[in-house]
């Protein structure tokens, strides 16, 4: 059987919240050994919210799956030496260093790199100059939230999902495996740099939205549930629910006309009212007036209704499910899709797990791993990666220098 | 001077959209030469919102920066043959294709790798069946909707970044490169798969609201622009622009407080109602309380004075910005940044783009380049990828089985 397809690679992360701990796990979750390290008693995210219903942070085991971890006392000298030796351990796949923690003092690269030339480093940052920012704070500045809610709200409204967070978790990833597969065709390590409002702001320009505002010198105003430039909305069905339906391309246009026998009615409008509703400018400029049409069809079915005359007619649609409603109605987020476990989590319970969403075919998918308990991993990391004798991890136990899982 | 990382790869993109552009992207901004082929005339994004005051896509070239383009009639056999030509073409760093195009008949995993038996190929899909999906169709399902928005609001509200499409563009590339990798190692190529629904729920599920759903039974309520489970709201300051606070941590609560002089207030507010201010759950349940009592601050300031009072403290804030602001006020999204710069896009005119986000600094931040003009390289990749010659050329564009740039 082939092995996972980074089985080879060795990552020490330093870490907390979601972005440096999230790009830690897309390794992970690709056969990487990801070993986290935390201050005894854990880190700034050890107790984030969602918790479980005894209080345990469902936040840190979501971002951790299929790490090791050691409890190191990161203000002992002797505790930073040896994250230190963790971070410039030998071997062809180590010599990994992930972090989100401050790049500076004894966690600089240069000073790292002194045990091992080698070394790649990803250091994550809020601002480029290294200034703090979270994706709560950036993601106000990027535009986003003025864009965002009901036409008539007066104020921003902020994105519940840390998005900025994820993707820039994604890019850590790319970043390393960019660098690695450099140092192996060079043997040059190198630092690389990530910043989180570079992240955010690149992506609003990947968008075109800031060359939409520096050449129009406008902004487009929120617009609810419609999607921007195209026709897309939401419509309420007979049964309490809700649907959203997209019409971006011609076919998905013809195709929502079709089911809802409303070709009629959108010629009729067409000539009336001159929109071109055969272009994406035109179904957007009538946008109003194609819910209105669209909508009494929504309110006489069922959301079941709803699904029975979409399927297989290439009508671009989804049902909106609240996360209880995920969970309990969608087969995709179920046992039924191999991305989904079941896997107990100690102290916690057994719930539904997602493994990697990449399925890499060659060595098949690795099934949902659970995380850690912090500390869980010290005394092996201490021996299978430092090579420390039984006698020096009980004394570094007994000083309090390391920490196992209580 | 050192290479750009990715410089000996090669992508072939059949795409359209954000995620699998955005992917191949991520790839070319860090050097490899990524060709993404298009039907003649343009896909399905050619025209794709936003515009420029002129009419033109800015999304297009917003998602296309750094990659070469090539026109192709993929309906005739002797185009789709040139395709599957680029496609399987020699050179160790070749033979990748990345498509969220239906991977079936010509394009199908099984009939590629007979062009080149080592094929990596990554194969995005809506669902894991292959069935349709976009951004705006799975956000609903993920629950986020339905979390997103003011307390009163009856409806879900969905997002305007279509932030599935991003994280899957990041994994895409990771997933690429971890392939690659195995494939250098072992000569075996494999097909990846990646399924937009998986991506979303996955991210989910990594973020603890599935657990939270399946154990605790009930959904989180909608909360406006309050952080769950810890101190987070926005605040309107004196000269009508709004500014998002944060304290996540214990040092940012205490910063908070001590910058707005309210520790006394907090102190009695404790005693008096019993809120633990000292932990993320009391700020939490306290929140409404605590934003009632900073915003007067907030209301007898302007945003700079807000900027002036908080630099250099610790608290952890930012003001929110239109995509206009954004672009005339913020220092970072300009090109006092190296990841801006301002380059020319053909058809169009000069405006701000970005790089790579990623700064891997062995070789050093490679500027942003503008997207292609659609088949601006048709002639040049026909003759250095294929080798054909000026007469074969000549012969394939007076068919139109290939088109130049208009």
């Amino acid at each position: 059987m082939t092995a996972q397809p980074l089985a080879d690679l060795r990552v020490i992360e330093g870490s907390a919240f979601v972005a440096a701990p999230l790009g830690g796990m897309t390794l992970a979750q690709l056969g990487a050994d990801v070993i986290r390290f935390d201050q005894v008693g854990g880190g700034l995210d050890v107790n984030r919210w969602p918790l479980s219903p005894s209080g345990e942070s469902l936040f840190w085991p979501g971002l951790n799956k299929g790490k090791r971890s050691i409890q190191v006392d990161l203000r002992a000298p002797e505790g930073r030496e040896l994250v230190g030796e963790l971070i410039g351990s030998s071997g062809e796949g180590a010599g990994i260093f992930l972090t989100n923690f401050p790049a500076r003092g004894w966690l600089a690269y240069d000073a790292l790199r002194e045990r091992r030339a080698d070394l790649v480093m990803c250091a994550m940052t809020g601002n480029p100059d290294g200034s703090s920012e979270v994706d709560y704070t950036v993601n106000p500045a990027t535009g986003f939230p003025w864009a965002t809610g009901p036409r008539d709200l007066a104020v921003p409204l902020n994105s519940v999902l840390p998005a900025w967070d994820a993707i820039m978790g994604g890019l850590a990833a790319t970043g390393i495996l960019a660098a690695e597969r450099h140092r192996t065709r060079t043997g040059e390590g190198q630092l690389i740099r990530l910043a989180l409002s570079d992240v955010a702001f690149a992506m609003v320009g990947n968008l075109g939205r800031i060359a939409e505002a520096q050449l129009d010198g406008q902004d487009a105003e929120r617009d609810g549930n419609y999607l921007y430039g195209a026709f897309g909305h939401d419509f309420a069905t007979n049964d309490g629910r809700r649907v959203m339906i997209v019409a971006l391309t011609g076919r998905q246009w013809h195709a929502l006309q079709e089911v809802t026998q409303t070709q009629h009615v959108f010629e009729g409008l067409t000539t009336v009212t001159g929109h071109d509703l055969s272009s994406e400018d035109g179904r957007f400029g009538a946008r109003d007036l194609i819910a209105a049409i669209l909508r009494p069809w929504f309110e006489a079915r069922s959301l079941e209704q709803v699904r029975d005359a979409f399927a297989d007619t290439g009508v671009s649609w989804g049902p909106y499910q609240t996360f209880h409603q995920l969970v309990d109605e969608d087969p995709r987020c179920s046992v039924q899709n191999p991305l989904f476990s079941t896997v107990e989590q100690p102290g916690i319970g057994a719930y539904l797990m997602p493994g990697s969403p990449l399925e890499l075919t060659a060595a098949g998918r690795q099934p949902a791993r659970r995380a850690p308990l912090l500390g869980e991993h010290t005394e092996e990391i201490l021996g299978d990666v430092l090579g420390l004798s039984g006698a020096e991890i009980g004394r570094l136990f007994d000083a309090g220098t390391v920490a196992g899982a209580s």
